[in-house]
């Protein structure tokens, strides 16, 4: 195997300098609530379609990152962003006005974290001070993209999860310094278990959640117990619970310290969301509110940022296709 | 302006080691044909479908480019991949079993620069030695997903482009020598001129790659004439000539040197491709057999490569948005 295939640990760990997120209204009716930035109670946020909807909700969580540090897009080297509409135009319209260096990702619900891998191991190359990433998910244009018209008043499985509408991102700094910092990232690999039900996406991503995890702490000196969150994002209550059960076949000992942002978001007994939270836009949101506000109070310190993705489309799964998984992680630290 | 806001010199140039292109039947029957690696003539490729035609397409080439090099996967630190299918889900099968490292991106035609690009500023980073990039399109993948179904016999506009059926890959190296190699990159920033006819994507194209042939020339001691080849991908004949007749008013003179890879892989007057190709496929096939081909034999020695692309989906379309283009740039000498 190649030697760097391995966990990357950087040279000079990256400054998280500032973060945002912007969250529709059942978001903010969940137990995080309060950690959000932005809320706005219309589906639509003043605009004529749900796809212009996410990318006002990109531009807005951008620009709170911005102001959050001063800074405008002039200070900014490279956008990173990535999103579950076809060919990604949730970014490319929220970032097109901005003026900025922009590339295009793709990595279903682990965007987030991919995201804030590139950026990292970006900036570690020295070519880069300041990078914007983002991620978004909007539930209306996901159910309609990827499922049924919300006219259609689908019924839902008891496994399928509930789209999150959020956008959050971040600011990483090489110049800027903070005492929240990303020391370390794993790249994915992707898993294939052959799970062909797009109502349980949480089983696809579960495999691929444990096998970063496994090769994360096979390759690092840290165990389990030294995370005060090992948080995945988002497997759901039905993935999560995949990860508790099987976690000792990877020689893995998670405890109450495991969580996975698609159980937190939502309060899946008082809400109708299945199970749980799903969509870019989950993960990149906890990450950027409740996380972030976690390490600022010092109330954890040390947090191990899995995100997760289902690499399916609507096309493949109609052509009876698998769902791949994939899981990128990086290693946050408070000092 | 962020000083970084501006063209990467790369610490050590980075070497081009290996690169390999699969095409359909039209693409080898036009004036670039002797110079694909691996052809096949049936658009399935003995898939059931098109969708699984294009995965294997892109095996096909990743495969054949880990040969010409003598490595497996296993030599390889990371694969970054893109194409046009919804949710890049061509990719994703592709790599699905190859146990490496993976991240997707979407640039849309531009996929294989911002993979160049992408790989060229990781392997600087001291953190990666060996990355295999690569991106593809298929003709009637996007046919049926952009517009319309095959069987319909579509009647098309003169100025619309090809999606060319074809896989190109290059594997990046820091650790084996080559006599090619990327020296320097330029991100692109997204261009929205505001035109919103799907069928003319290379005037929406036009633009960034003007943008970002300015940008360069800007701040690069190189004149237009010190290259052997200013090369965008892929515009096509309509694009081109965009390109060609504006250029003196983004302050560009370019003469001769000056070639699309949509223009170069037809030929518009025998083969009914209206204007030319377009697709992640077709600058990725270009430049990984032809351009690669001219630098080998010394024929050529200093590239500028462009590759541009349209943000939009056919979502967009159907709802009215104007299509943003983008367009990433890497600079390639043969010493």
């Amino acid at each position: 195997m190649s030697k760097f295939k391995t966990l990357i640990r950087l040279n000079t760990p990256v400054n998280i300098i500032s973060s945002s997120s912007v969250v529709g209204n059942r978001e903010v009716e969940g137990p995080l609530g309060k950690f959000f930035d932005i809320t706005l109670s219309d589906d639509r946020f003043g605009m004529k379609t749900y796809e212009q909807a996410e990318s006002q909700m990109v531009k807005m969580s951008c620009e709170s990152t911005l102001n959050k540090c001063k800074y405008t897009y002039g200070d900014i080297d490279l956008i990173i962003g990535g999103d579950l509409q076809n060919q990604c135009v949730g970014h490319s319209f929220a970032v097109a006005d901005s003026n900025s260096q922009y590339m295009g990702i793709y990595g279903a619900c682990s965007s987030m974290a991919q995201g804030l891998v590139l950026s990292s191991l970006l900036i570690d190359s020295g070519h880069f001070s300041n990078i914007l990433t983002s991620a978004s998910s909007h539930f209306s244009t996901s159910e309609r993209q990827f499922r049924f018209p919300l006219e259609y008043g689908l019924q839902r499985t008891p496994t399928s999860q509930t789209t999150v509408t959020g956008a959050g991102s971040f600011i990483l700094s090489s110049n800027i310094p903070s005492d929240i910092k990303v020391t370390s990232a794993l790249i994915g690999i992707i898993t294939d278990r052959g799970i062909k039900d797009a109502n349980n996406m949480g089983a696809a991503m579960a495999c691929a959640a444990l096998d970063t995890l496994q090769r994360y702490f096979a390759q690092s000196d840290n165990k389990e117990s030294d995370f005060d969150l090992i948080l995945t994002g988002d497997l759901g209550i039905e993935g999560a619970s995949i990860v508790r059960e099987t976690c000792h076949t990877y020689s893995l000992s998670l405890g109450d310290n495991y969580k996975d942002c698609g159980e937190l978001i939502f309060d899946s007994e008082k809400q109708c969301v299945f199970s749980g939270g799903s969509g870019c836009g989950c993960s990149a949101v906890v990450l950027a509110s409740y996380v972030m506000e976690l390490l600022k109070k010092r109330e954890i310190k040390r947090v191990l940022f899995v995100g997760t993705g289902a690499l399916l489309s609507s096309g493949s799964v109609l052509q009876k296709m698998s769902i791949p998984g994939i899981a990128h992680l990086v290693e946050i630290v408070r000092s």
